[in-house]
């Protein structure tokens, strides 16, 4: 290997020297800058650069739009980008373009999220990580951020070339006021600074911290990357793609890796180029880190602008003031996304796709119809935040199945036990506040059960409106399922240990999907009973059933929505039979994952599952149950929703208009063949049975 | 009555005579300024007082202490200030004193809501608006407000003589920026003027809204008073008592009433006295009033900074921008007030009473203790709300009981049939977050039954820590509870129809707390089916026990904590009889409301009630059963709390390290005799038994 290697050290060894020399030209200028940065020995972070006392800098102007640029990859930076961005838009006064570079996931995520988030005067353009990746991952990083955290160099090349000016964001930063004061700060850059940056707030740099501790080169305490005013036309006029390739090439003789990713690459080119850099008020970036000197900072300064929480241990991290801190992070965290979306007065915008036709059919509404909370919740567009938590996709297997099921905060208890019947993969929509979702965060991290199934997906889907969106639910979950087949279930329902592997032999059986259009019927069964021995067997489950201390589902209240299941017959059957739609009829069954989605006008606890099995026959499913399948319903109080709705006298005339409404849309698609379903539409049924 | 109404009439005559006279002096002055108000004709609010463009006031110096005075009065204005008071919190950045004029219900309110936030750097100081009353009392008023809107013209005589500043504010307002910036305003007053006030954001003044419309005097379209600086001590010595009263009997002579309570009266002060107002940017109060004109204002500006609902629709006013509004108040509505305890950095201020030796108990903390999550919510002080609702105390009667219980969200639907089953006095503890007590508002609206029972009184304990306070919860609802004696109740049991009846007279016959140190023991049964037919007669309960559609209490998972009530003697009993304490007893009592206190310690579920029997016995209650009461427990899932914790290993350590201390406790207190119990406190238990 020595031959081979031996050309490069020498030709390494002639750049550093030029390095030297160019180094050598550039070095009084820099000693003057470092100077002037480290002021006397005492001075510290925040007390050199509290320009925030001086007269503020020019606003800008009301409509100006103002850029910002995030790199975010994976489940968790999606989550934390959100925050961010809740806390901004919170503060901000101006219409905002965001330029986030994310990878696949973090781009599944944010799209869907924005789209339905529609915030108005809010642009958003997606760029490709992975198709940066190979500009950076030439660089040892030790840092957590990974390859990600070093994207944020070639921004310059990979955001759109008439882009002049843009603010660049870590993930883990919450802005405490409106980001168009940090915009503002570009005026008081000279005509050469191209690069805005706060002091680092530690004594990192100065390479003191521990025994043989050897960061990179920086002037004085160097500079935190968290927050970043770029000047892209001046950096790409300055060769800003050769300029820090060179320096980092250069580092990289000495030093193993970055220490922290791009940071180190920044300073390290800014203590060669100091004229690049226009130091910013400390407050826009108050660092948080496990050896921060922000003190100094914020207790001095009258007003805090951006919080950074650049210790690996985040909202954990030890700092005698981390609890008012965290009130503020927690503020935004937990803040109700849908109140930001609100318009900006005074400033034209572009609508965000389809808000327009959204506010016309709202518009459209008459408040006085007695179904108007109906009419409302059906057109209303919930946030969706899919795949909330870190969610390993299922490997591709030709039969395989996913449960999919929705549910509210109510039923989070219910997981565990599910997990434990359902070894298989599993799409759940939760419909929650913000503040709900972090109590299912923290409800599935206290859970060893749950923390360890990376196989189920959890779509967080936020409340909004009097009525629970059911079907809406149903249909995200099952949108999100990655399994050629899924089981619509339901959450207080648990199945059979073996229906997992059972549903997948059954389906290659059958060739279900393949050869034949079916829905498969798993027979549904109940207990009233708290605490029950779930049978293991058909042959278990039966017996039960002669004791009483099992029923077939709703046999009490509503037999019709199971009847057609046959359960004498499946009582002996051996093999799969067919039986035929009737009205009401609402089993649990299998399906290929295109089948048709459910109606989204059922909104609160009517007719939902009824709707989905009348398109499933009118679509020419075959309904097959399966003899040795069986799920059963576990008991439990009313919801809230529930008990809301089920007094209310105008619950079941709306949902007859429902139904009607819902039949002449059947008429339409299928014509004369919807006459069969007219008597079952017409006929009055007790109001939220199937909850 | 003529004879005596007649010099009267001829002195009113000659009053007004003066008037005129003085109101020529300053027609000229009154004039031209009201010309300058109004500008050209096409000029309307906002366009004239955008001084909001100018450069901005000085702001008050870091830690200035900053006034503000606010009039409440009852159960939903109370609701009200602590809105507008989350909005200031969240953007103030000073020190504030709040003076709170207020009337009885509203000081108990707030008083105890304010001791329980613990919000550093903020004072609160009441004033009794009962005594204040008599100097507004002859104005007649058909505005909204009733006569505590007339109470603002009294602040300068009713505030401390020493306060020269202050800021007056309706409660119906909600800040959108910090409250500093308003007050620097008052440098913008010149030596003469004494009130900074915002325009009339409607034409009422302008006296042309309908055929007849006669309104007060005023400059313009007037002001608002809304918000208000006042300098008090220019006021005081400008003989403003005098001042406003003189107007005030001088237009009622001509004019039946005030039609907006005290802004009438400021409004004919102004146009008299031109030269005491300031006029403020109309952006410091947005007002969404019925014919509001304010999109004048907030289209132009960059920036809003109070909002202001003064409509008497308040937020269903109907406005094109109303959402936008709405979702600003919503967002302090639901904002978690806890995130509000922070402190200001750099400005050292007396801590809130308590709030040192909490932090100091906090910091004694063991982190690594695995019961440190229970030592942590004992020592939790949570904000409580009292009388969240409009209640009417009970009328005294010598012998009436409160039904006592807490709840949180997920037993909301149990209220209803609570009403129903028990006609008398409630007092409930409800744990619930903010949001989650606009929630229950929207719930209690919505049912007629609960609408309509103003002799429940509900108290709103927020949220904080993993843990379910069980016992705090009771003892807020206890001290509340405000008859002689109070039924000691779980929100799952319905009690018997008659038993509210039936208590009052058992403790009338026994003479229960004046003659005898008595628990009367309400026998508990359950039953395990959703769908059930109340018994309306002991003779139906025990019919409903002999078929096994009821049971006593906990008879499969823990007769223990029921048995000594002895089922069989009170099968038969037509007398009440004594019991004898036993190991685990946890009966539901009815005791005097001067009772012992449950133990705090006991957080979770477990032995929270049991403790308590404990200390009645310990302090020689006689345990008495009722023969004819009982109450009945109905099913429910597992509350997401209790699900939490039973899997939890180190729960039942904790729970015995309770068990311990609360033992050590109750030997110091009863000496020798406290050694019965310890067999009892030394016995493990299953854990979350008794949720």
């Amino acid at each position: 290997m020595l031959p081979r290697g031996r050309p490069r050290a020498l030709g390494a060894a002639a750049l550093l020297l030029l390095l030297l020399l160019l180094g050598f030209l550039l070095f009084d200028g820099r000693l003057r800058r470092a100077a002037a940065l480290d002021g006397d020995p005492g001075a510290g972070p925040g007390d050199h650069n509290r320009s925030d006392c001086g007269p503020p800098p020019p606003r800008p102007s009301k409509c100006e739009l103002l850029h910002v640029a995030i790199v975010c990859a994976g489940h968790n930076s999606s989550r934390d980008v959100i925050t961010l961005v809740k806390s901004m838009l919170f503060y901000r006064k101006n219409p905002l373009h965001l330029h986030l570079v994310t990878d696949a996931v973090a781009r599944n995520i944010l799209e869907m999220l924005f789209h339905t988030w529609m915030v108005p005067a809010v642009r958003v353009s997606f760029y490709n990580a992975d198709e940066l990746k190979s500009q950076v991952s030439w660089i040892p990083n030790k840092h957590y951020s990974g390859l990600y955290g070093l994207m944020k160099l070639v921004l310059p090349s990979a955001l759109p070339a008439e882009l002049a000016h843009v603010i660049v964001l870590d993930t883990d930063v919450t802005f405490a006021s409106d980001i168009s004061e940090l915009w503002a700060l570009f005026a008081h850059f000279s005509d050469t600074q191209a690069i805005g940056l706060v002091e680092n707030q530690s004594d990192w740099y100065l390479g003191n911290l521990w025994k043989n501790h050897r960061p990179w080169p920086a002037l004085g305490r160097g500079f935190n990357t968290g927050v970043i005013l770029l000047r892209l036309d001046r950096l790409r006029q300055a060769g800003w793609e050769q300029m820090w390739r060179l320096t980092a090439r250069r580092e990289l003789l000495t030093l193993p890796a970055t220490s922290l990713a791009d940071q180190d690459i920044f300073n390290a080119v800014i203590k060669e180029h100091p004229g690049l850099v226009q130091p910013l008020p400390c407050v826009w970036n108050v660092q948080l880190s496990d050896h921060t000197l922000a003190e100094r900072c914020y207790s001095a300064a009258s007003d805090l602008k951006v919080i950074h929480w650049n210790s690996p241990k985040k909202l954990q991290v030890k700092n005698k003031h981390v609890e008012f801190f965290r009130n503020f992070y927690l503020t935004f965290l937990e803040y109700d996304g849908n109140l930001l979306r609100r318009e900006l007065f005074g400033c034209p915008s572009q609508p965000p796709p389809g808000a327009e036709q959204l506010q016309q059919a709202l518009a459209q509404l008459d408040e006085e119809d007695p179904c108007f909370e109906f009419r409302q919740q059906q057109l209303t567009v919930h946030r969706v935040h899919v795949t909330f938590l870190p969610h390993e996709p299922p490997p591709p297997r030709p039969h395989d199945v996913t449960l999919v099921a929705q549910l509210s905060m109510d039923r989070l208890q219910m997981l565990e036990a599910l997990c434990r019947h359902w070894p298989g993969p599993m799409s759940l929509a939760l419909y929650l506040t913000d503040a709900e979702a972090q109590q299912f965060l923290r409800f599935i991290e206290a859970s060893p059960v749950l923390a360890a199934r990376q196989d189920v997906a959890y779509h967080v889907v936020y409340r909004e409106g009097p009525l629970y969106p059911v079907n809406q639910l149903r249909n995200v979950a099952l949108a999100q399922a990655l399994t050629p087949y899924v089981f619509l279930s339901d959450i207080d329902f648990l199945p059979a240990y073996s229906l997992y592997d059972y549903l997948r032999a059954s389906i290659e059986q059958l060739g279900l999907g393949s050869q034949r259009k079916a829905a498969l019927v798993v027979p549904a069964f109940e207990t009233l009973h708290y605490r029950f021995s779930f049978p293991h067997s058909k042959v278990e489950l039966l017996a039960l059933l002669d004791v009483g201390a099992l029923y077939t589902f709703r046999y009490h209240e509503w037999p019709r929505g199971h009847a057609p299941t046959d359960y004498a017959r499946w009582r002996e059957a051996q093999a799969p039979y067919r039986v035929q739609w009737a009205a009401d009829y609402e089993p649990y069954v299998v399906v290929p994952r295109d089948c048709p989605r459910y109606d989204p006008r059922f909104v609160g606890f009517g007719w939902n599952k009824v709707a989905h099995i009348v398109e499933l026959d009118a679509q020419e499913y075959e309904l097959l149950v399966l003899p040795e399948a069986f799920t059963i319903h576990l008991p439990h109080a009313p919801s809230l929703d529930i008990s809301r709705f089920r007094s209310s006298p105008t619950y079941r005339d709306c949902l007859q208009a429902l139904k009607d409404e819902f039949h002449q849309d059947l008429s339409r698609h299928h014509g004369a063949a919807a006459l069969k379903y007219l008597p079952a539409l017409q006929q009055p049924q007790s109001p939220a049975r199937d909850g």
